[in-house]
């Protein structure tokens, strides 16, 4: 009997550290072994020196998540999960979203549902937090924390999802108390509107003026005051999707200053920018209508300078799927909607890892480690799954891509897997993509189609990340 | 019959940029000639080589403002001017302050009853913007500009003055419109009210939990917001009374990358400390509270080198006169209140500008220039009252202030001519005092007692402080 | 007989802080009578409303320097004065340099020969240290101070002059014990002589080069250090012809730090970029090449913004004149000269007040205010000339400027006075220029022709800028 | 026969990303093998769930190297790698030192000989470049570095070892051509030179005057010149051994601009102040003295701050050992030696590694892998090194280090291996130490001794640090 289920012969393998030639040894979807020259497995797969990296992590994603607006996300975690794997993730977190009134355990139960007998690859639930009454705070977050679901997201903007100061201030002190992880959308709501008002009364509706409804200095205002209340609560917390120079100068600060203030980015900033939007007022732009907005070339370059200086923690695709054609995506509204009518977020499950290993890597920008710490291994650690995911390395699932590298192919959305009918990287060059994915040891993207296994994937409770290391500004006055 | 109603010979006249000898001559309450060997005055006096500088421009106190919350302002109109005439200040700029529900028109109103008849020097109001309706936005304030109120203020913090974001947009979208100057108060409402609420939760109510309440970083989040929306509408605004490094750092780096903002720091911020909010429980450390709160040491130091260095324009009181015995000034809520329900404020009209000659220009700190610049010139210029107010040059108002130094004395509140029961600068050594104030070329603070004259003050109407200079972002737009 | 021996009508008087309309009296050549209405002057002059300011204080030009390099300065004390009097600079303070091995005693009666007979306004000298012997640091230094010349110049690069960092330092710390003033021309010496080689060696030798050869960083580095030095030895330093961003941002972080680091700028960092030194190998770039060099249209928005926030305390021109045809000026080693070769700098101290009063005042970038204080009080303060020199106040000289303003016109170098045959503005549209420039109460350009009185100009002898506000860093070590 | 030659069971395996349970297989030397319940070894030890590290390596560390100045080394490579080795380090790579006049060749040979046969671990060498004539920048370094000593020191003072300006340009002009790394020691050393001849002038001539003759702006002037010149020549640099703040904020600033720059700090920094120089004269405070000198608690708390966020990639022990007692080291030149005279360096090969251990990563200030990276990983990859040393992979050396943690013990010299007579650290409470390091798999500290093998060390050519991601500036110029 061979004494392994599967083994992975002579993989380049990568880990957030560490290239090094191996074999890797799979039991019971989990790394066992490392070393050439393993005994045999009951499967054999010849890596033959291509790069083997854990699989992707992305911590930022929706799924059949409800909008409450008219539009309908295109994924569900059928397609969801799919569409990750052929692209190299092998594990996704996407938003059990509160909705007002309701109660954080009715959303949850809620979401489980969606997810139940669907996924493909592993999943867990990030909480999304909007209506943090006395009993959310005081009694289902904690028990909810205690569950697995350790992390959640906060919104400074969107009047369905926002919460004020004092909100935010409650929520980050249940975070502290119970060792949970906060995700921050950091916009500032009564900018944009103002904005948007001040545009629409102009008559200046067309997609291409959501990004000027909402400037940098819309995002670098809230991103200062979210840093402000983490420091004051004396909590980490994560800034997601950051877009650009201001923004990131406001989190530098911090991270310099002593503040444990962690940062996301995303490839809309690094490849697609305002132009993308539209020159002039067709609908088209539309398709790149996310949040916030793609900037320019000059803030692009200061997000890569960010992946590598170490500003960014993590790599993720907020992917929100909407449909371009049809009634129910983009066009919910028609096309004649104002752009703040327009279904918010574009697609990216799919291509986020090839992207970066493409442009990132193979262009001498990042090495190969910090790809693997980007879209892998820090999600993993902030958002409580490590060492189970991560990671190459002994006890670790096996969750693992195989890289094909270095035949140039345009990419198109006919080779996709999600059930958007675009992609805002349409027409690209990419050097890489994943020739296998395979999720605890088994192969559910061969290089040609994912594995037909809806429901193989499985519900991950998170650990917390960790007991907080604690400062003392307000520890002085047993806040 | 003489040529001048008044000479005053022997000055050595400062202005904000220049110091020279020279007589003074005065006709009609206005420097008319400046020259050594004028001819004769109906009055004349003899300065006899002492420093003449412009009187002081208070431009934030408070007098006989309503607070709404049982205490009540020690000072009116007749006591807080007499006090601001004895200290050097001969223009005064106070708060019509409208009340939620109330229109500005009948703020406006109210408050020229209270002053109707009493000031013993000239005066204007600044407005208090807390209800900014539509009629307020397109109407009131349009008009009030016109009529000379050219000024407001808007508070980031308390229940009954604070705007939230939109409103403060939509006020300074106005001021931008109308040429009117912004003042705006800069602490984060939110985070001092949870902060209250747990201080106050675990028993640390006493005065000294004051500072505890409103850290240096709710300033700094306020005053970086602040700063934000002032570059989205493509305004100028004025943060008032800044406390310390912090806020001080987001001004400086506003200054730095073109945008317009203005600072004023405030006595209290050079010579107090959060020690004297008390060491102990003892009510003491009322006298002392005042928003933002005093810092410490090191911060004194910053917000010196930022009068050096040019961050600061405006050096004010903020005088908020309420007794400290007596049952309607710290008092009104028992000396068991917690800190947030005393009255908050602390008297200084009269120690102002002797501080800052004192411990400023005679210890080498700033020059006599620059002192004329921040107490008076530019208070002038950014509030429309220049050129009749702020400078000793022909056609301004003989509003001067000679001075004595080189006497040391101890400061006492007997020698005090406020209608508050304490200074908080109680036994400082100082080196300077007025020995005569004069308002229109009449001598209302001869260095023994103010003249018996309630009611020759005049209101007067300020000009716009200009035409904005403007820049583009948000024109391109037409917002 | 008349009062005075000339009054000048309805003047809109500036000063560094003031505008105010006025007569002017003047007697004995300065100004002794301010206000409307005066007494009868010996001759009178209508100014009609129009703006009064200061002279001109310009603080950094070079007259007929020897250069030791084969080039000849065009313009001697004759031409230089003449010229800047006709551009409304009523003074001027160019340099007597030491030679490496010359006394600096032997340095400055070499110049006052020079100068003697010659100067149609009045004129003050920095010195130039190249050589601080003991004997110079010890001795010269102290006596040459104590006679009136109380500021010297130091450079951080060209063989001829520069010090290395222990020389500066001694040079420094001299300045400190005698209250002198030290102004530091800052690029990094072997940078530029490491580029230049490089760039000689590749064939790159055009005059557009010799912007490639001192990129900003050679300068931002050697101000960082001459701020840095100037922080030990704990005394206050001028950092001259400041370029654009990098630089600025050091003097800004010193400033703001609680450092005395003045700076200066001049007009060809604000209209002058790299392009106007060829954008091809053409020698006509010659006629721009000054050190730092011109940099680029984001630069030049820096360096007003510095003169608008305060960075900035004086705007002198650096008129260093040579020639572009004939053998002894730009062309002294002929036109295939390497960059490095080429007599470095360019004319403009006529040129000076005009370029700042049309493009600064005029356009609504700074008020006539800071103006005044940029082009001549600043300097006559920081460099002891003050309150003679400097301002529109009684005691002052009366140097005095009638601008005309309105008339747009084509700058021309036929319509300048200097020796040179070219301006690097010729084509520029200006819409003022001095009406009339008083030197003492006389008429030196009446509009159209410079007064023929090559030798009334005066030496003046300096003050010393004061004693520097000490700090303590060093003293505790009795240094 | 067993299958490995030795086998580490249960060992908690750290690398610079993960942490996993883990038996360590090992082959000729190296790991062959990860897993749990790996084939048997020839010899097995048991980890029994301890951490596991890479061994450590120094990469800045002194051994047997003369000092020209009457002082002699105490250390040689025999005591030098035995005192590593009982700390955990496995890798040292000490420096080769030319002396001005000498051929690179010469001094590493010179240093071969003194290396030869009597290291207990392995070694690499570093080059110090102080005579960078045409000679050694063409000829000789190219060919060293292809011999596998890719690295150099360059120093910015110390009259024996600097370079000018221009040779620090030629000589990163070198590195970057042949993809070599340049360590700087930044320090001004006129400023120190001034500053030393002011103190000892004045009768400062005290140990502790060491402190005051190198204040933080003389590290801090240095380090921005250093990275100035990294920028023009747009290659890497790593400023080795930076002490606090100052310079910090330099090197933050240009990681977050994109300069390549790495930096290095060392146990002095984190545990030693001013202080511990002396607060009197007495020559005790010698035993402190290195350079820079240490700085306050302040400071301290910066440094650690910058080994949390990634200021910091390199954790060195800059170990140059002199004697306290006897005629050849502190002493060298009496006790009453001025401090400039006093041999500048501290033990602490061996302290460093259970110093961050202990204080790092036990107190919950850094994880286990931020130690690996600081400690060992990063030299690697910086120095040539990886994937030979620097972690637990396949592939890589068996040096690995088992950790004794949770004993409190007070550090003594006593305990320690090095020829040094004193620790800086002594009576420091340490709560980790090795239990066991191993070279090779071969095991040179048991806990209670090192094995007795001088000689069994081999010299590790060092890769190229790998090509510099080229950035653009010079390349334009064909620099």
């Amino acid at each position: 009997m061979a004494e392994f289920e599967l083994v992975i012969r002579n993989a380049r393998a990568v880990t957030a550290a560490d290239i090094f030639m191996t074999d890797i040894g799979v039991r019971d979807g989990r790394i066992v072994a490392l070393g050439l020259g393993l005994a045999g497995g009951t499967r054999e797969i010849d890596a033959a020196g291509r790069h083997v990296t854990p699989g992707g992590i992305d911590s930022h994603c929706h799924f059949d998540q409800p909008t409450g607006d008219g539009s309908v996300m295109a994924d569900n975690f059928v397609s969801g999960t799919r569409s990750a794997a052929c692209g190299g993730t092998t594990t996704v977190i996407p938003f059990a979203c509160q909705q007002k009134g309701q109660s954080l355990r009715a959303a949850v139960e809620d979401y489980h549902r969606r997810a139940a007998g669907k996924a493909l690859i592993d999943y867990a639930f990030h909480l999304i937090v909007t209506d943090p009454t006395p009993d959310v705070l005081e009694r289902e977050l904690p028990a909810l924390i205690a569950e697995g679901l350790t992390s959640f997201k906060i919104y400074m903007t969107y009047d369905a999802l926002k919460l004020d100061d004092r909100q935010m201030l409650e929520t980050l002190a249940v975070a502290r108390r119970e060792g949970a992880m906060v995700m921050v959308h950091a916009e500032n709501a009564d900018c944009i509107s103002w904005l948007t008002s001040k545009l629409i009364a102009g008559g200046h509706t067309a997609p291409r003026f959501h990004a000027a409804s909402r400037p940098m200095l819309v995002e670098r205002e809230a991103t200062h005051r979210a840093i402000a209340f983490a420091e004051l609560v004396d909590v980490p917390v994560l800034i997601v999707h950051v877009s650009g120079r201001e923004a990131i100068e406001q989190i530098r600060w911090a991270q310099g200053n002593g503040l444990r203030i962690h940062a996301e980015t995303c490839p809309q900033y690094l490849f697609l920018s305002a132009e993308d939007l539209g020159c002039d007022d067709s609908f088209h732009g539309a398709k790149c209508i996310c949040s916030p907005p793609p900037r320019d070339k000059a803030n692009q370059a200061v997000v890569w300078e960010g992946l590598e200086n170490g500003v960014f923690q993590v790599f993720s695709s907020d992917h929100a799927p909407f449909r371009f054609d049809g009634p129910d995506g983009k066009r919910a509204h028609g096309e004649n909607a104002s752009f703040d009518q327009i279904a918010n977020g574009i697609p990216g499950v799919e291509t986020r890892m090839a992207l970066l290993w493409s442009e990132g890597v193979m262009r001498g920008r990042i090495e190969p480690q910090r790809f693997v710490e980007l879209t892998s291994t820090n999600a993993a650690k902030l958002y409580g799954l490590y060492p189970r995911k991560g990671s190459i390395a002994i006890g670790a699932d096996a969750d693992l891509v195989i890289w094909n590298e270095g035949q140039p192919f345009t990419l198109s959305n006919t080779m996709l897997h999600h059930n958007v009918d675009y992609t805002p990287y349409e027409g690209m060059q990419l050097h890489a993509w994943p020739a296998l994915t395979l999720s605890r040891g088994e192969v559910v993207w061969d290089g040609t189609a994912p594995l037909d296994a809806a429901g193989r994937g499985q519900f991950l409770a998170c650990d917390r990340p960790g007991p907080a290391q604690k400062r003392r500004r307000v520890d002085e006055l047993a806040l």
